[in-house]
């Protein structure tokens, strides 16, 4: 590990013999307690976690009331989450726990476009446009033209790749945090025979994730932000091509050097996203009367399936 | 550790230089990002918390549908935790978590009577019985005389110790678990000027824990059984001792072997549980016409406080 924590003077190493013996007594014990599981998988992850939670409360000697306190979060997160709102995914992302879960299943292959966190707010069913075609419905914030080619490791044109693309709108809200059932700042579209794609979006800006739950709490005690940095979300997929599922960042947002509460920014994502002042002709001839918009490159690369 | 889990052939440290790289930069900056925090303990508590959660998921290369398990699981075990339900305490305790707690915080001093797990069924206002009294209160099973003394490890008695006792009926169930707010098989009393106590009990039986629920399920996948081998709460307390958490188990108890669901069991807490035939006088002349009862010694002894 490249940092380790400090370890406190009375972690379980500085223990007496016999209080070692104890311990480690009772995890061997846990441990055994599931050598019967059938399904060789399962038993390693059961193992596996006790070796590491008995590690973790060993080292810090975890105090009984410190214990209640784990489990109460536990209890809040567990009932603030519904059919809507997900404690569990939240606290998973801000430990970085998601982060490295992506990292272990997308490792780096060639020159394949990195991955990141999936966030919770993709939903299955958003409509599609053509290429060009705008994803705002009604969303508002700046507009932003996006394109780019996707292509495989060897360079070749993916044609007819999936591109699902969300991102919430200038109040840093994503459609489906509403209550009346829009949707807006989400759509699909499909790369063409040259595998280039090009839509509308809108300039992503920064915004907090849900912190007014038990994770909100802990971020405000360990003194963490808990603001994401700008971005606008990407799932491309297409046959034997490992799915990607990525965000791009906006260059010289001030998050990126604060930090982005779940740890998703990779430096190959992040975008110049150019400035364009109002009367700067569009692409495709869109008139936006007055109002300035921006414009940004994606280039995507998909590593084969199985990579 | 005495028993270490296998290691899977494509655990953490098999993997690319480059690979082991990224991920070990990500466990970094999750680390730092609690850097800031004010309280030095909670920063030592979280910093140690995401070393054992990412070695976790990078030695198990946790999948995505597995990561997807696991929050599931939480979401469930949130749901069905409610005042009288808590299923968050019933996954420390088959985890083994619950008691390596006790074991942190309960060290073994000179001859002092070992802890175990407090378990979710004590109520702060059970009713004071005399010195021989009976705690079941319409509890069902076979009449039990438990006594013993309480003494400091130089051997002194302790007068007036605070004598906590609670325990299930024969069909299992504790008070609590019943909808009828009945207060039964539980009980305080004082030890008395010579650091005697004695009282009527039920002879314990093995019960399983709530199973049918996450936690359950879990049990079930990796084989396990539910039941807590047979035992009796003790909760201990005087002043200037360390308060004494803590079971006594029933000698001869066939689940003791096949394993208690939650680690609970010390040798030291196995006490013998003498059976009497029906007929045999009873310590305190108590009428049990036709009934069989049983007796058990249980000597108490307190660590100092701070021990």
């Amino acid at each position: 590990m490249t940092e380790q924590p400090t370890t406190a003077p009375d972690s379980a190493s500085t223990q007496s013999d016999e209080q070692q013996t104890v311990e480690e007594e009772l995890v061997a014990r846990v441990a055994a307690s599931f050598a019967g599981t059938a399904d060789p998988r399962l038993r390693q992850l059961m193992q596996s976690l006790v070796k590491y939670l008995h590690g973790f409360i060993r080292e810090v000697r975890l105090t009984e009331a410190e214990w209640n306190t784990a489990i109460t979060f536990l209890t809040e997160c567990g009932h603030i989450t519904d059919d809507t709102r997900q404690e569990f995914v939240l606290l998973s992302d801000v430990l970085g726990a998601s982060m490295q879960t992506i990292a272990v299943n997308n490792q780096a292959y060639q020159g394949a476009t990195e991955a990141t966190v999936f966030g919770p707010f993709f939903v299955d069913d958003a409509p599609e446009i053509p290429c060009g075609g705008d994803i705002a419905g009604g969303a508002t914030g700046q507009p932003c033209w996006i394109e780019g080619t996707v292509t495989d490791t060897d360079g070749r044109p993916v044609a007819g790749a999936r591109i699902e693309v969300w991102e919430c709108d200038e109040d840093g809200y994503y459609d489906v945090q509403y209550d009346d059932h829009r949707i807006a700042g989400r759509a699909h579209l499909f790369s063409d025979d040259n595998g280039w794609y090009r839509f509308w979006g809108l300039t992503p800006v920064p915004y907090p994730i849900p912190h007014d739950g038990p994770v909100g709490r802990m971020l405000e005690a360990t003194g963490r932000s808990p603001v994401r940095a700008a971005h606008l979300h990407f799932m491309v997929s297409a046959p034997h091509q490992r799915t990607l599922v990525t965000h791009i960042f906006v260059a010289g947002d001030p998050q990126i050097d604060i930090g982005d509460s779940v740890f998703g920014v990779k430096d190959s994502l992040i975008t110049r996203f150019d400035q364009q002042p109002a009367g700067t002709p569009t692409p495709d001839g869109r008139d936006l009367t007055g109002r300035s918009w921006a414009r940004a490159d994606f280039a995507i690369v998909l590593a084969p399936e199985g990579a």
